[in-house]
């Protein structure tokens, strides 16, 4: 028996992890705790700085509940999200409209509406039209697709993080024939992060404004293809270039128009836009996110 | 505004947090985000990875309790905590005895107990009585260190781990004038980390056999002197050389003589060991672990 010192530390935890029997999850592992071991030696971390450590993950873990998934916010403010997203669809979808982050605030049990309905309960501001078409890659409509949206009020506040969490300002849509869509709600709000918990403190001790641009989610199916999983970042927004969670891609960003005269339905602003789908390659799910009630620990 | 890919968020994500105000948090999540970007690019982790690495971490952070850190838990399979405590010590405790790791049952508020008592409330075995010198690195006794001591069971159990979690197999001793403690105890029996829990499940799938050897711990303190957390460890024991958290040093491993005619009490087997403690040197606890009661949220 050797002693292990602060090098040959790392070799024994990799002998130990050696004989996983699946291949990938040894890959996985063994790439982690090199990299989470060059980390520590690094900077040297000390006793004290890993029990804060052991502290702040305990506290995110206990911060996760039905309605709120701090782990995922902290994979997003550390840009986490956005590299998985990023790598993944570099690999699964081209062709198909840019994917964006799913976000914590999805819900998967949100209301099939019908088309041109307001998806907020109460408005509570000027209504704001939204509406396209899903093609394919090569511009086909797809019929049936299904569109669930969701986002936060004109005060920046998503369903889940008002009192009753009741479903509003989400819904879900059918494309018809053609594969267009159109539904009503309000301009969103960018907003905050939740900044109440451990990873908000984070972000205030790291000096970093907590701000999402404004944006709308999006979650597009339609049986072989590729589910896709976007949003739409208002060009206006004040933080649009300095996003906390790096979910802003240039293709994905859009501006309202006033008028115009070719949208569904006229009297309000409105916003066009077309979506395609890359045909099914059999990767999976996109969702680099899920609704946090799925991910609570039975 | 440029869009991010997976290799160009790694520098996003630095930026915001170049303007951190205190240098080290700086300095540790700069770090901390470059490993973790790299890992996820080397091993191109999949949505589906990340989701059950959220999830995983979820349950973990549940898991957590006033009688259990799974978080610390994770740390020490991974081989962090040892990696840790061995960088640290190498800084901070030049003369004095090896150190080794806290675990996760260390309580703080253990009971002092008289010089030769029992720490066990219903022994079950035969006795074995501990007995040595604490010191200074040149050899000269220190009275009045405080001695906290704490184990298993001839049957592999900690006190947090039975249904009261009533204080047992635990207690704290002060040294005489000339630096010497005894107290009693039993054979403690090697066992496996919690297997019931998520970082349990993960060692299963690793195929890791997951016992740690038997062995006792000893967190001694003393005005002046290094904190010292540190174990004994059993020879005999068919996990000396396979430490499931790598806790093991060779100058900690020891065996019980059946009958010593120079220790403070006759009739049972007896283990010598003399702890020497290195001056104080401004560098904090050398705790790697923590009572987990003192890591729960509020």
């Amino acid at each position: 028996m050797d002693d292990l010192n602060a090098e040959t530390v790392t070799q024994a935890a990799l002998q130990q992890m050696a004989a996983t029997p699946d291949p990938r999850l040894r890959q996985v592992m063994a790439s982690l705790v090199r990299h989470l071991h060059d980390f520590a030696r690094e900077v040297t971390l000390t006793p004290e700085e890993w029990l804060t450590a052991i502290r702040f993950l305990t506290e995110v873990g206990h911060c996760c509940s039905p309605v709120r998934q701090e782990f995922i916010l902290l994979s997003d403010v550390l840009g986490l999200s956005a590299l998985v997203n990023a790598q993944h669809v570099a690999d699964a979808a081209p062709g198909g409209t840019e994917a964006s982050l799913l976000g914590p605030f999805f819900r998967a049990d949100a209301p099939l509406l019908e088309a041109g309905a307001q998806i907020a309960r109460d408005p509570g501001a000027p209504e704001l039209l939204l509406h396209g078409r899903v093609t394919d890659t090569a511009g086909q409509p797809i019929a049936g697709a299904r569109i669930d949206v969701w986002q936060t009020s004109a005060t920046g506040l998503y369903d889940l993080q008002v009192a009753d969490a009741a479903m509003d300002l989400r819904g879900a849509f059918q494309t018809d024939a053609e594969g267009r869509f159109h539904f009503r709600t309000v301009q969103p709000l960018g907003y905050q992060i939740p900044m109440d918990g451990p990873v908000g403190r984070l972000a205030r001790a790291q000096g970093r404004h907590g701000y999402r641009p404004a944006h709308i989610h999006f979650l597009i199916g339609a049986p072989g293809y590729q589910e896709l999983v976007t949003a739409l970042y208002f060009a206006e927004d004040p933080h649009i270039d300095s996003d906390m969670v790096f979910g802003v891609a240039r293709a994905l960003v859009v501006s309202p128009v006033a008028r115009d005269p070719a949208a569904p339905i006229q009297g309000m602003a409105s916003l066009r836009y077309d979506f395609a789908l890359a045909p099914a390659a059999g990767h999976g799910s996109q969702r680099v996110g899920a609704d946090p009630a799925s991910l609570q620990p039975a």
